[in-house]
């Protein structure tokens, strides 16, 4: 049974025709049907195969109507990831390259819930995502509202994700739900959380809120997903489908798609969706994020420094600290202006530089510690701060919580 | 009521002298007593307090005994940090400086499980760490080990304390337990674990295992402790006392202090304690661990190689991805014989570079998959293989599991 040939598949649950994809999965046949849809069948429960055509890789994708007798007008943004993603038959590996409207051929339910407008802004994989692309988001975000659209979905690859959500959040202030949506497993393998989190975040999108939120698998069977808030989530592990976390919070709602139905677990920010939106898509590149570790080499601070950059956010240890052998590097950062600024690899908690004789040399340095702010939004949020501010109100506004990146109390039942 | 002070406290539940201490909670009067151990009193508990003495900062530790009846041997070596920390009355701070004498005064319940030696390997917090102290200490323990000691107890502060486990579990092979214990809280304040911490270790240290382990609250009450594999922890939060969390494995053990109990959760190497010991100490320093991010800077890559680094750590995005943008670096460092391994910022999962192009291209290019193992344990373990192995070989030996730092299989139940 060779991928691309064109098959009819007898099982004792009934007969299945399709064109043989990759499988990941030795003990599984993947075919895609007429209909659009992917299956996968157990070999072990194969009766017969019926070979129709061999090795016809190209097949023509049926047309789809995408009409629906919605009113509210939600648009999908894809920027690729393995959401919009297929198997490349070349390599055998997963591209991403469908459109927009292959999403809503995944998910024919969306037109039960909204009229769906379809928009490719990039096609990228999310590890080569770069700030200048958020400005390109924010930019295509802002048109589709404008045009009419009453909430934003934007397919996102999941390895930076959250970065872009935490830039969108700061980039972007607008009275609509903006929600980044991306999937663990392709739509081409049959564990595919593509279909559940695509439907969830656009029920996310028709709610009346505002900000940016993520929408992801809420555990790692198919009942739930969790709507996040977009400077509180990280993505926590490779591969599984409840990969996304919220961190030092509590996630915004769960999301039952199949029921339509939405908990909240923490209050959100109305919207009036009169569509207002304005976007500031101005960022200082030269920004960097460095993790400590025992051994480290001091000299990469002043390295960044002499090539002219404007802010470095450490990714200290424990509450917020550095061995006092890069004192001097980070002395000679701040006495060349440039912006440093504390978060702690420990990825939970707050940074607390009160509390050891470290934490007090580096704050009488001039080192701002970034309270329970997550070292990526950090990182976003520095961007986006010397983008728009001068030296000193960047200094005053790392520490203070703008968009909900920091919240002042930490909470026991968020670890 | 100064600081310094030496006072009688009259409260409902009874009456208790000693010496004020500093007090990181307003509502808490903490004083440290004649017998050596402090206590924290609420102070709407107080009826009446009597002033014995005014501001008598220094006052004398009364001597105890260390004499035990038990025959097995625990050296408990102290390196510094806040399990072994006293406040520091200049600055009100925090600071490492209790011998491990100390320790056993903390804690007298010690001399009824083992006969305690107490040594001072060096006096430092945790965040100024260096590899050069790693060997410091790995030779004390095979001093006293050779010298009788039929387990090891090593003090350490948290911050980088599971660095130096990872450290310790490549250059110490030994037949007998090692045992890193940390404190979250200082033992000054009322809700310190250095107690219970200590005490579990001590308990860790007399079993009949090999290898090293961490052991540290298992849960934010004070019930029992987890055993950690000294290659699979990671502090997880930046305060509380549960913060150490086995990562993409379970913890080996629960330890019950007060009932003298160890359950154990997973298979361990036993040991014969015939007290046999090897150490290792040669590393190569010159590793660098890089996080990645969008928009990050290929050519600190270019810096490291040009500075003859021989060996880069990259904590990468997902499955093991970097930016395309910065595959030339990667190229220039492994046309430079630098070794470039891949890890994953995610913390929980593992590196996967067959699933996407991205990851195709950079195994293609030569960079090593280091599986589901910690960025910092794959961070010292290059350096250990650097300072021990050819190019080829450590190549060969970054991705197969050494002393338990990879596991082939993963688990759901670790997530």
């Amino acid at each position: 049974m060779d991928v691309g040939s064109y098959v009819r598949i007898k099982t004792k649950d009934g007969e299945f025709e399709g064109l043989i994809l990759p499988s990941v999965d030795n003990n599984i046949v993947t075919i895609k049907m007429r209909n659009g849809y992917n299956i996968g069948i157990l070999k072990e429960k194969i009766l017969d195969v019926e070979i129709l055509k061999r090795r016809e890789v190209k097949y023509e994708i049926p047309p789809i109507s995408i009409e629906s007798e919605e009113e509210e007008l939600i648009s999908i943004l894809s920027t690729g990831g393995t959401v919009a993603s297929k198997v490349d038959y070349e390599t055998g590996a997963v591209h991403p390259s469908f459109t927009a409207e292959d999403l809503i051929r995944a998910v024919p339910e969306l037109l039960e819930i909204a009229k769906i407008k379809g928009r490719a802004v990039m096609n990228i994989l999310s590890e080569n995502m770069k700030p200048s692309y958020w400005a390109e988001i924010a930019k295509a975000i802002e048109e589709e509202v404008k045009e009419g659209a009453k909430g934003i979905v934007i397919a996102h690859g999941t390895d930076t994700l959250s970065y872009t959500a935490a830039a969108l959040s700061f980039m972007v202030k607008g009275d609509v739900p903006i929600i980044l949506v991306g999937a663990q497993r392709s739509s081409d393998r049959p564990s595919s959380d593509a279909y559940l989190n695509l439907l969830s975040s656009v029920l996310a999108a028709r709610e009346r809120i505002r900000g940016v939120y993520v929408v992801m698998h809420g555990e790692s069977s198919d009942t739930f997903c969790y709507l996040h808030s977009g400077v509180r989530v990280r993505k926590s592990h490779s591969s599984r489908r409840d990969a996304f976390k919220s961190i030092n919070s509590l996630p915004i709602a769960k999301i039952y798609p199949l029921e339509r139905r939405i908990e909240y677990l923490e209050e959100v920010e109305s919207s009036e969706k009169r569509g207002e939106i304005e976007i500031n898509t101005n960022l200082e590149e030269k920004v960097a994020l460095i993790k400590v570790f025992p051994g480290m080499d001091g000299e990469i601070i002043n390295y960044y420094v002499d090539k002219g950059y404007k802010g470095i956010v450490l990714e200290g240890t424990g509450l917020g600290h550095a061995p006092e052998y890069i004192f001097n590097n980070i002395k000679y950062a701040i006495d060349n202006n440039v912006i440093v600024c504390m978060t702690t690899q420990t990825i939970n908690g707050r940074v607390n530089m009160n509390v050891y004789s470290n934490g007090r040399k580096l704050k009488a340095l001039g080192v701002i510690g970034c309270e329970d702010m997550l070292p990526e939004v950090a990182y976003v949020k520095l961007m986006y701060l010397l983008g728009n501010y001068k030296s000193e109100e960047v200094k005053e506004l790392m520490g203070k919580n703008l968009v909900g990146e920091i919240s002042y109390r930490s909470r026991f039942d968020t670890y």
